[in-house]
């Protein structure tokens, strides 16, 4: 009997494992990749108002220029700036290929002669920023629809580790480094350029980036990298596809709860918890808090909460100035 | 007699497209380039001296920090910082092939291998910047002369296009995006990656990019590169020699005209108006005059615009008329 | 007797060329370069704090984001994000391999393959960072020691020069400038790409860099990358071991001699008092005191010099605040 369900849970996992991606699950790919470029707050520049201004009763120049540009946001971005956005979607879909394969030294637009792809993601891309009374956005918006996108994503992103390390390894047969490195940027993908990403907007934030700050979909793609190194020089005794479909089912289930929940506490924290203060000293730990609140791209971080803190504490001073303040904050 | 005159025109533009572009042809290219390096404007940081502080009677430190470093301008740092003045002229005469390079996963310095054209480029850039009684500079800025060279420039520039869109559909044979993305680069040069050529310089301007605020050539380029791989890939039924021929006197005309005027609008804005609305809606069209005030390397464009103006009206501050302030300051 | 001492000083050169170099010159390597990550300052962001918010009793939102979320230093940023700690270290042994790889198209993680390389690296990193009671930091930070270290990194950055441009000439036979700029990038190695290693930090120093402001070692790597390209193509007629052997002792008197006294005054200046008025102006030598206070890795050099200027004259402006002031500027 438990032969029987051993059997069927490897023919299972390997079955998983050869299901195409192509159609269906690169579209819930793109439509969770793009979704995350519309959501991105307010791209203000780096510029935070500064409090000495404020209470002169004169206003940011910078803040207002860029104001006035018209960089507010990513549905801004989109209507004045058609190319820049579409760029970017681009980035947030094929960023994981593009990184990989700069390490990798390939050409950089290598993943972009695949036109069915490129189209797909681009239609993607036109229907949420311009679809006629943001139709297609409200639709996919929908919890529990995005849900199942979310979890379609993950499958993909998994299934990319995998083949990351697979290509990698063909390369540099005792390349560990070069493996984890590989499957970690296929994994990550945009997330680990997030700063070049923003500078194509017109977005500079350089006091925080993916590294310092990583979120969870980063810090696992990392794990999950080291583990199918492992299983890839036969240090993890599994088939890859049995790795494959139990990792997938933790990226899923993790994803979809977070999600589900809007929280960003990482599975991981407890893990860290305990191994950080051995390993590097007690502070490790202790910026979690910090590193949550940046979401999936480590955006707003900690830069936005302390600059949030300056602005109240200010409030209290000038009592008349504080609908135009919580304005800049924004 | 009118298909005589088909027949003359064909063999004009194939006698055209085989004129060798080395020594004049890019040595004009060069003069232009390096010219455009030089205008640059006053290469400040992008901090905006600030009100609060100018109140005070204090200067900005870190304006101050750059006039007294002295980087002011480029005449100034080619005098103080030769390499990296000369590293940014190389930059401006063969941004386009480094690039391409880096598209196509070739060296980034492959191009630096042809010994002469360096060598030529910085013969230039030492008389540009070095002649005796600045004799070089005066004369190559000289108008009619200034225009010679310029419609030169174009012609390498629609070779450039249509040789990257050729060398691309040789590696990807239907990878149009990867063809058209090429021919981009190779006609769009330095002017892509000017945030990178001003940070050697010491200059970060990240609230701008030429991608955010096209400049002409770098809109005609894409639009070219899209013609071309049209072209290469069979769907527009004219020759590649009468392509390059009629495309290069659009670019001769256009920016002879556009230089001769010291104007700025592009031609592609009456069609941009109509097909813009049509395709991302209404506030496209309303971004061309910021656009293009930037000029050629979409610089001091809407920044230098804005800072300049809050420094005007901060000399009424005192006379609290704060609401004009933040009027202007938009 | 001449001849035998010029066969013998022949003799000491060849043996001296083939020493191999990876346990104990690669060691020393990596701990010169991973202490000069620890030994750099507070890594504050690049926003210098302003007098005038200072007046008005209020703290800069960003200093204080900076500082309460931990980015004071290289010792603090190693508690809190490991990773990035280790990816900087990594930078700063491999840059060099990282940077030609980029250049000549290879695999930029190719050097990561070698993992006993990259193993002893972090484990000197562990050491230096994560030692209790710093141990490993001050046993190598002892003058005598660090010397001897200092002198065997130099070994290294000369033997890399040397297999750099033999590399560079295997690829391109007649590329002199993809010769000497690749000897560069092997003989500067992280320095070239500072910038990009501190955003990796949370750091953003615009203003500066390491081409406009050389230190001497990244200097000395251009000249000495000139000479060996010279001697490549047979243009300077020494042999190579010849020429390894006396540029390694020149660079290791100069950088023992400048470690050891704590000097940053260059060895060039004199040649480059007289050679740069004569090519390029005057005001070229003019900047070598700003140069050279920028350390090895030309950080807070003018800036922090600069910015301290108005804070100076501040200071009289209100009395009290001196020494918090001066203490922030630094």
């Amino acid at each position: 009997m438990e032969l029987l369900s051993a059997l069927s849970l490897g023919e299972l996992a390997l079955s998983f494992s050869r299901v195409p991606l192509f159609p269906v699950f690169d579209l819930s790919y793109f439509i969770v990749s793009i979704l995350y470029l519309k959501y991105e707050p307010e791209m203000r520049l780096h510029y935070v108002p500064r409090a000495g201004l404020e209470l002169l009763g004169s206003r940011d120049p910078l803040a207002s220029a860029s104001q006035s540009a018209g960089i507010t946001g990513a549905v801004e971005l989109s209507r004045r700036h058609p190319i820049a956005s579409w760029l970017c979607a681009m980035l947030h879909c094929f960023g994981s290929y593009i990184l990989a394969d700069l390490l990798l030294g390939e050409p950089l637009i290598d993943y972009f002669s695949n036109n069915s792809s490129i189209l797909l993601a681009s239609a993607v891309w036109y229907l949420i920023f311009f679809c006629p009374l943001d139709l297609f956005y409200k639709c996919v918006c929908f919890l529990p629809v995005k849900l199942i996108f979310v979890a379609m994503k993950e499958v993909v992103r998994v299934r990319k580790i995998a083949v990351g390390i697979h290509h990698a390894h063909h390369h540099y047969h005792h390349g560990w480094f070069v493996m984890i490195a590989t499957g970690w940027v296929k994994g990550s993908g945009v997330a680990l350029m997030s700063n070049f990403e923003q500078l194509l907007r017109g977005v500079w934030k350089p006091e925080t980036n993916e590294i310092l700050h990583m979120s969870f979909p980063t810090k696992a793609s990392l794990y999950g990298a080291i583990l199918f190194t492992l299983q890839q020089t036969r240090w993890l005794p599994v088939s890859k596809a049995s790795l494959i479909f139990i990792f997938t089912m933790f990226m899923v289930s993790c994803k979809v709860f977070l999600t589900a929940t809007h929280s960003h506490s990482s599975p991981f924290d407890a893990l860290e918890g305990y191994i950080c203060p051995v390993l590097f000293g007690s502070a490790c730990g202790g910026d979690h808090h910090h590193d949550n609140h940046g979401g999936s791209h480590g955006g707003g971080g900690p830069g936005a909460q302390h600059s949030a803190m300056p602005a109240k504490s200010k409030e209290e001073l000038s009592e008349g100035s504080r609908k135009k303040k919580t304005k800049k904050a924004d």
